[in-house]
């Protein structure tokens, strides 16, 4: 593997060979996510990081959790590996690094959270730069038991938002997860799966060609190396990135003690915006996003309200819903009585019309002219009348 | 007719026949809502009240609105006719009146609409006391054109709340109305109608025997007397008085532009909390209640979440003292007009205060007395003075 490619698939432009490997090194040294790791590097830089930690020059906290790997170097492995299976280490100090969404990490919220530690770098497998395909982007997740009505939904969500030009961000789980990948997919749209085992590995295994369909057109992203296997804890950590690279967190469907509310916690304390979509209130698989609404998350029940809260100001803002128009739109609100009053099946003269509308009879006499202009009303005989229906266009 | 009854269908407990009549013809001599007939009652009591309107002494706004009907005087057939139905008319001075629900029409943003003036009296048919099957009670409304979930979620929704001894308030009409109703008549709970009709009216036709059940075991309400038709603008009007009675508002379905929206808007400008219930995104008629959720109204997914809302309205309003204290809360009115006639500045023996306060020497003696146990009067070398006041702390 050369120090220096400009081949995205192969990566690394212009990052040294010995910070890769530092890098690769940290990532694995300590199990992700590992803060004292994140403050060494931003002590010392990643190099000077690593040779400490392979020296045990060490604070205490930190060399317990080094302790059982340490000695164990393989950064060169893990790079040898992921160049054989079309992966590639990205880290801070390439240009494709998703530097603007992973600020969320510094928020006070997280710096005050162990759990919500920034990657030290991420293997990435995929077509695309993970930068682009993160500016903009939204995280959709969802419960994996998702009904029709989700899948549809996170399908719709998907398409409109990647459409727009959104990344769509997800865990390439059952249910929701898939359904949002599946519709940007389906519009050519930029979709990123972010998973908790190697990036080579298909999990769920009969998502394989979903999976290579993601990371021939977006991209797959894990900070655990190829060939790592999914465990359980490995998904909870997973949530924290898959928040941070979205702009906003949508969740479509969900239970009421679900995973999902975890991301929509993570992605709260990194300051993203919570979304929900709503279902019905006979569906278990909604009761966990009407729990969000009532807690403080946004209800969207449209693409186009997450454009509003995450799309460029301005630009993507969403259309009000189509209202119905009626003829008596816009009357003045004496006309509208006096429209009330005029008779369907019958033809009455002013001072009839003056006493069931309560109304004056200068201001009955002015808003029947005003509604005969409209077509409201007509006279005929000296009688007012409302015109026969025109029938329905 | 007698002038004074104590059957509740007959109605009018204690209530002088000269008030009844002078409310039916105010009531009808304006198209309701009338602020500046509110306005004159308040001033001069119903009864003078109908008599400047009569006589023509009056403002040249009230003027123009009573134009057209105040020479036609019926109030003694409106009254009889009512009472020909089963129907009796609820005023401010019976103790039936919801006086607390009504005290919304106080607030300030319902004081600067004219269109949100309290109503001047009531036409009621039923079984039960409306101040009783208002206090607590909720409004649930939404759309005619409503679906099977829609439906399904009303009936829930009244059935539970009026389990709960929470009183059912709707309009009656197709869908979500009648859904409550229905619901709230299935656990014989308490509900209400209010029309936009006269109480005798079944509007719609389709919906009689519904009618007749709700008088039976609740209340049917209308500001209409006994067969006034249903004209457009009333059903409006009519908004505001389901609104006021219940202490909140609960939208089940509506579409992106309807009736339900404006009674949520009503309810909002009434002090009240509006509630919606979500559905799927992919329904037309949850469109108008996912607006209203992301416009601030809360997201109620079962029953019990309006109960929690309600319920803590009660206990708030309960607690909450709705005015800062003074000192002088409390006091009966002699000694209050005592301590309005203390001097700030000088000291006055008893004589003079009698002289100024117009009561009996005893009686300001004794007040006296009172206040300077409350701290609120000193007796200093045979005078009378206020105390100094203290620093505020």
């Amino acid at each position: 593997m050369s120090a220096v490619t400009t081949d995205l698939a192969a990566g690394h432009t212009g990052v040294p060979d010995e910070v890769l490997k530092a890098r690769a090194y940290l990532l694995r040294v300590a199990e992700p996510p590992c803060r004292e790791v994140v403050d060494l590097v931003r002590q010392y830089g990643p190099v000077e990081a690593a040779d400490r930690i392979r020296h045990g020059v060490l604070s205490d906290p930190l060399s317990k959790k080094v302790q059982a790997r340490r000695a164990h170097d393989r950064a060169e492995a893990d790079l040898e590996a992921a160049h054989a299976v079309g992966a590639r280490l990205l880290v801070p100090e390439d240009p494709e690094w998703p530097a603007w969404p992973f600020t969320a990490f510094g928020t006070r919220g997280a710096l005050a959270k162990p759990e919500l530690a920034p990657p030290v770098a991420v293997w990435v497998r995929g077509a695309r730069s993970l930068s682009e395909l993160c500016e903009p982007a939204v995280s959709i997740v969802g419960s994996r038991a998702a009904t029709g009505y989700g899948t549809h939904a996170a399908a719709e969500f998907g398409s409109v938002l990647a459409a727009a030009g959104v990344g769509v961000i997800s865990g390439a789980a059952f249910g929701i997860d898939a359904a949002a990948h599946r519709g940007a997919l389906a519009v050519g749209g930029p979709t990123v799966a972010v998973l908790a085992c190697g990036p080579d590995r298909a999990y769920p295994a009969a998502h394989e060609s979903l999976l290579e369909r993601i990371a021939a057109s977006g991209a797959i992203v894990s900070e655990y190396p190829p060939g790592a296997v999914p465990a359980r804890h490995r998904f909870l950590v997973r949530n924290r990135l898959l928040a941070a690279m979205g702009g906003g967190c949508v969740v479509v469907e969900a239970g009421a003690r679900s995973g999902s509310q975890r991301t929509a916690s993570d992605a709260r304390t990194l300051g993203r915006p919570v979304m929900a979509v709503p279902g019905p209130v006979t569906s278990a698989m909604s009761v966990g996003c009407h729990e969000l609404v009532r807690a403080g998350a946004e209800l969207v029940g449209r693409p186009e309200h997450v454009l509003e809260t995450v799309g460029r100001l301005g630009v993507d803002l969403a259309a009000a819903p189509a209202r119905p128009r009626r003829p008596t739109d816009g009357l003045d609100p004496d006309a509208a009585v006096v429209h009330d009053a005029l008779p369907t099946r019958a033809a009455w003269p002013v001072d009839r019309l003056t006493e069931e509308s309560g109304l004056p009879a200068e201001i009955v006499r002015a808003s029947l002219v005003d509604l005969e202009e409209r077509g409201l009303a007509e006279y005929v005989h000296g009688l007012w009348q409302r015109p026969a229906p025109s029938p329905r266009r």
